[in-house]
């Protein structure tokens, strides 16, 4: 079955007749069409009848989608016309990624209009990878292996944090990647206490902790993993919290399989460090989804009560922050295969001493 | 006045008791507070009343911003403490660029909530630059005529658009530049018909026109300019074409000043370049404002009948584009100054021939 049908399924499940999609990375996922808009209106209407429409701003380079293309100027009525196709009245699936700017416009057009949430319908896609998905996400991750690995030997003294992430960044592109996922994120010692800190000039020094999150693309497909490591020297307190760090993201891999409940994945994990006192220092969910952004729709957490699918990709990564002192956490991509999973990142997780 | 007192004036004016900004970079202009949410709600409501509210994830690392702060999880129902605070009733303002996937949960809790679109309060307040921006963004565009300088010297025989890119884009940062305001577009030949081209693997050769339109980011404020080359040799055809874009991008600034209204300079360069047959070959607005972003709210195009103000930044940049062949566009960013303005790119746009 192909995309747009898949979808249509679940619109259908959803009692939705029509479906905005104007996330470019699911419009191209159900089309092929890659455009970037910027600030400009990019919709594509599904409808279950499958009378779908594009709407087209004149200035994107694309041709030939096989649907009816609605085409339009900057200084034209895109939203009269985008109005018309969609009529009056029922409930219209939205895009959660669609701004306000072009949706408070639409409902003053159409009053009759019922927006309701439905990029799940798109998103629940998404969300199990096909075959041809699940290989560029394993080259993915076999090149973060590589180059997570580069850089943990590449940390010498008296090094910055952005040294080390411009590394990162520029050793991905010689990997074949055609960039990074995000920002890359390398603390050392109490920096790593943020969870999203920033690289900045913080020189290493015997004794820190070194943080290094990072992520590439390889042919649109993002990967991401996380590894601490210890600079020239490792303090017992700080390497007894990341032996408990990696066993938390150990367990909860380990009972991952079609079924599982997501919050089940996160309690096995978020109970272990509870248990041994570090609960409130571990303050985000567990994992997210990813795929051709490193954050899709979908997480490990208490909140998600939904139950693993094979072909899913999330990430598991548990973590420790203590202000003012240090951080770590462990982080590895998983896929869910028909028995179990398959942790897509081979690169060793226990502590070690670099420098 | 402080710039959310200026915000408070508009809202007044547009009959806003209530306004939810959730633009970043709006929020940061308005507190001072930096915070990239990714897919977490990041907002901040303003009240006509000055009881600010702001609603913050417990990930973000934001302190004593000095209004009243409502903090959440990612498992909490952060929808519903926004909901609380806002309130069941009343036109409520809300920025262009909330995604649907807060404000449709938002109108589902508050049923007798007004949205309508609210950004425009702050959005004209971001177009007028004040002294700092003012010249933070001359350093952004001192820096990018540098650059383009240097990359017009750097073009050789054989090499690709790519690698043009990359030069430009190292060597902001070697100016002081944070980062690319966008990505690079080196068009070389027929690839320049397309105005959106994205640099490929295309090597330049003789007779080429080399058109280069980049800009960079200072201290968060960017810059953005094109300037039209060709390579070893130039067609009398072609810059015959430069030389009528030069005139159009010359004769708008000309006319710029407090009062003058953007359509009108759009026309006075769509005018001269219709009348000499090429009309339909510039396919896009005259320009864009820019600030914080390399496309903030406001363009000079033929739909826009407001006026100029002194303090606004925009781009002026025609262009004609012939398919198949090739293309040309100059740009500038121009200050409305009190009685004029100051065109902020300096390096020569005459047509030149590089290599």
């Amino acid at each position: 079955m192909n995309r747009i049908d898949r979808v249509i399924e679940k619109m259908k499940a959803a009692g939705l007749e029509q479906l905005v999609v104007s996330d470019p990375k699911s419009i191209w996922y159900l089309t092929g069409v890659d455009v970037e808009p910027f600030e400009r209106l990019f919709a594509l209407r599904l409808s279950a009848e499958r009378k779908h429409t594009f709407f087209l701003n004149k200035l994107y380079n694309v041709s030939n989608t096989g649907l009816e293309e609605v085409w339009f100027s900057d200084t034209d009525d895109y939203i009269g016309l985008m109005a018309e196709k969609i009529g009056n009245s029922g409930r219209v699936g939205i895009d959660k990624e669609w701004k306000a700017g072009f949706l408070i416009p639409l409902m003053e057009r159409l009053p009759g209009m019922q927006p309701v949430l439905g990029s799940d319908c798109v998103d629940d896609c998404r969300a199990v990878k096909d075959e041809a998905e699940i290989a560029l996400m394993k080259k993915a991750s076999e090149i973060n292996d590589a180059v997570n690995t580069q850089a943990s030997e590449y940390v010498r003294e008296g090094m910055t944090e952005k040294e080390v992430a411009a590394f990162i960044d520029r050793t991905f592109l010689e990997y074949g990647a055609s960039g990074n996922s995000f920002t890359s994120i390398v603390s050392f010692g109490a920096n790593a206490a943020d969870p999203h800190h920033e690289p900045d000039d913080t020189r290493v020094k015997e004794g820190d902790c070194v943080l290094i999150d990072m992520g590439c693309v390889y042919q649109r497909y993002c990967s991401d993993m996380t590894r601490t490591f210890y600079f020239r020297k490792a303090d017992p307190e700080q390497t007894k919290i990341h032996d408990l760090v990696r066993e938390a993201n150990e367990r909860a891999e380990s009972i991952i399989k079609p079924g599982v409940r997501f919050c089940d994945i996160d309690a096995v994990a978020r109970d272990l460090i509870t248990e041994a006192g570090y609960g409130e220092y571990f303050n985000h969910r567990l994992g997210h989804f990813i795929g051709q952004t490193d954050h899709e729709k979908g997480d490990v957490s208490s909140a998600n009560h939904r139950v693993a699918e094979p072909g899913m990709i999330f990430s598991i990564e548990p973590g420790i922050y203590l202000p003012g002192q240090h951080g770590v956490r462990v982080e590895d991509l998983v896929l869910v295969t028909e028995d179990g999973c398959e942790v897509l990142n081979k690169a060793d997780k226990h502590w070690r001493i670099i420098g």
